[in-house]
């Protein structure tokens, strides 16, 4: 029943000039394992420092929403969020960080970024 | 790539004489929303004590798993695996609650119960 | 901005033989102090045993929002949603609990209740 | 610098007829330890059911703050507090809890009661 | 390299006119699944009321280590846990609760109890 | 360097007409494993209803220190403490419960009562 | 019946001569999203090191309170925010940091900064 | 019936040639706002490396409690602490932080610090 | 039951180009301690930035699960691990950080690292 | 009773080769003031790195026990410890943090260390 759209959307930066942060904590992400099609859940961080554009809410929410039915492994995943992220929005920095709940007696953390960090970006 | 079985498997209840309790907290379920089409994220609390026969735990997730793709409400998902599994098992008490993420600035929590609580239930 | 419903929807409660739980956690929730004019801050907890129809939720989210605008006091406006959600769905047993952020070293908590708990009322 | 006042100031229930629960929790007490003229802090939690008036808040604060100067037991102040609550507005019953910092390796509760606990008094 | 005892030790219960309540919580207890082989971690709650004799605590640990590398299902072993310490002490009353970890997203606790709880027990 | 007191102090119960809760938190005690000469750490929750007298709170501290070069088993001074604090307030009601530290991945809590739990008493 | 001061006032710096850390915590805040017209519900964390003249605390409280009818993005207010306050006091290093409740399963944080932070600025 | 020391005592550090670091945090504090006469509460952490003396812990203890009837702000309060405390013992570095309860909605947090923080100073 | 594997298998990095963070966090691990053959039980976190292969989770598991009938100190283990997983895969960087129940009132954690942490890491 | 060993034990590091991180955290702790000879209760964070020896964890729980009959002050217990332990496995760098429960309002915690930070040491 989901729609993912074909491309993620994005405003214009009200506030180009300053270097300012912008996280996005996504609670509820879902994809399938590759191996045996079983569910994987997890939680998904994007922080960045936009340049002209911002990612839109919405069209985020919908675009993770197109990984329910594909089987990816973890470390894949946060590369292609990371990179459709960033091809989307060519932000000065951007950081994603996938968190995924347990399997196995194991729970798995990727983080992947793109570009340099800021010297003056604000303390996490 | 989701299988559902079409039926509940059991096991016997190796220690049918004692009304003992058994819980399975179950902290990956999603459904979707019936009007939007939207995934919906919770958890599912599975309390009962068992009389002939007890649930087999990996056709119990398999059995979630069905729920994936399909448009059902709150209230009606509670109800509908209480009757799931209540017909399954046939125990001497059983409670269902779903927890639900914030939708709205809402989040909701749904409880159904089956069947009279046994006075030597042990306490929660 | 803001246009609060003249009625609060329902629906028809999908398992009206069972004396089920239904719990809503409304995280944000703002009114005015009537003899300051300052906002007020605070969560309402519903919950009910439902009869023969259910809250509708995004109804209720909007009605609450009514309150965004108006001076009342915390006993008056917990037994004030109190008696609207009873007059809406008219439910076997209903309890309304605000809890308000902190004013002058102090929070408070009201909670009100409409109809006998019901015995077979699934525990807390 | 402090000026208790002679009366703690009451309002007429807005809702009389619902025996409902008004809880005022008190997060900055202090009083004097009439041993030592050293300083004791706590918190109160007031707990009751009002019949014809409930208690205003802003003189409860003054009237609690009339304890900066005063050297007087835990087990004391905490039924002295109920006595004078009860004596100003009346209530079907009431609760007081006083919970003292660490003094010597020991901290202290004290909970007295005034009036049989309704019937139907909501859970806490 | 673990040799369980053949038998639970006991020693005289100091206080035997007083039916007091002596809880043992067990942090780390481990033992196979019969499916898998694979191993099962979890925690075990030992709460009861002792009559002529008590558990003596260094026996109990080895006991319960003797499970390491025995294939047993979660609801069984709870009740062979709870006959055994019956066995080994008589007591008034028992409750034995094992918490394991999660499988497939879902994690169980089971308690089953063994006497009539006493009227004058403590209160949890 | 230690001096317990001979005997426990008591205060007249400022207001013996009400049975209120008075609760004390010890959380710094130890003594010593009577078998091995190690020591034991723990915290002690002592709640009870006064009738003519109260514990006063630096007698006890010194009758608690008294335990720290003392070899004895968990249940044993449990009731010990019970005993003695009886003795010296005769209360309505009293309850001991002591939490002891972890000892070869376990952990315990005794809790002991004497008397008949007042059907007026504060819930907890 | 809100009324935003047309000004944020302040008040002299009492210790001009220390580069020393002011933080306030705003834990109540609401404004409208300008798509919906829905409130949204949000905390504001202030921190500065003052040059001159400091931030008066009811002047901000009003000042913030301003935004309750005010349809505004998460990315917008939290620079406006900045930028008004730095017109006010001119400080030496200010951050703020907004904090947004969850939509659609999503919750956001902003961070702006203003001037470089000092060398000497005290660790957070 | 305070009665603040005319000095701050100390004693000689008994390790002075290691730049070792002092943390005392005060849990129960109390002043006046200089406006409203209403007691404020806060809490205050001494952090500091000394010199030749250390702060001798009752001394601070009274010293602070003279602040109780003391009208004094936030941002005063802090510097004064910590021009007092490097008056008594002049150390080689040194840190005062208060946080206050909420106030209006917001809480505050004031820090200030005294001479160069040591390279060698143990991370917090 | 047991069968470890004689090798800790890989796949192949699907970004290398990109040194991202990888985070394993094991919640089940026991061994034996080498000198009273009593189990010991612990947590394993395993962080890396993978060169030309990852590690595959399963074989992870299995591999740790070989642990389980070995006697070995917690300073050997950490290294030990750390060594196969470096011989295993090469990883740029690496860190393998166990941390280990209470044994006598004591708890450990050991750290150890191989490679220099790349100025690039994301911040953890 | 108990019998504090002339030496504190060591062994071989099984890994000279890696600078890696040893910690442990000793949660039960008790000395005496020495100047009411009122005991003294704390924790106490051993954190280094080992060259040729490690510390033996027996020896050290009995080398910290010796104090419980010692009349010592925070910051002299802190370096006493540091210096003792120093001089029985001359590390490569050494820290002691020792934490104290609250005495008149005030909670303290004293760190001390001994060594260069490794450039290469573990992050915390």
């Amino acid at each position: 029943m989901t729609n993912p759209p074909t491309v993620l959307e994005t405003f214009d930066n009200p506030h180009p000039g300053r270097g300012y942060l912008i996280e996005h904590f996504v609670h509820e992400f879902t994809s399938l394992c590759p191996r045996t099609g079983q569910p994987d859940f997890g939680t998904v961080a994007i922080r960045y420092v936009a340049a002209a554009v911002c990612i839109e809410l919405r069209s985020l929410k919908l675009y993770l929403q197109g990984f329910r039915d594909r089987g990816i492994f973890y470390e894949d995943v946060t590369n292609v969020i990371l990179s459709d992220l960033v091809g989307a929005c060519a932000p000065r920095w951007m950081q994603i960080r996938t968190t995924w709940t347990v399997r196995g007696g194991i729970h798995s953390v990727i983080t992947a970024e793109h570009g340099a960090r800021p010297a003056a970006l604000p303390s996490e």
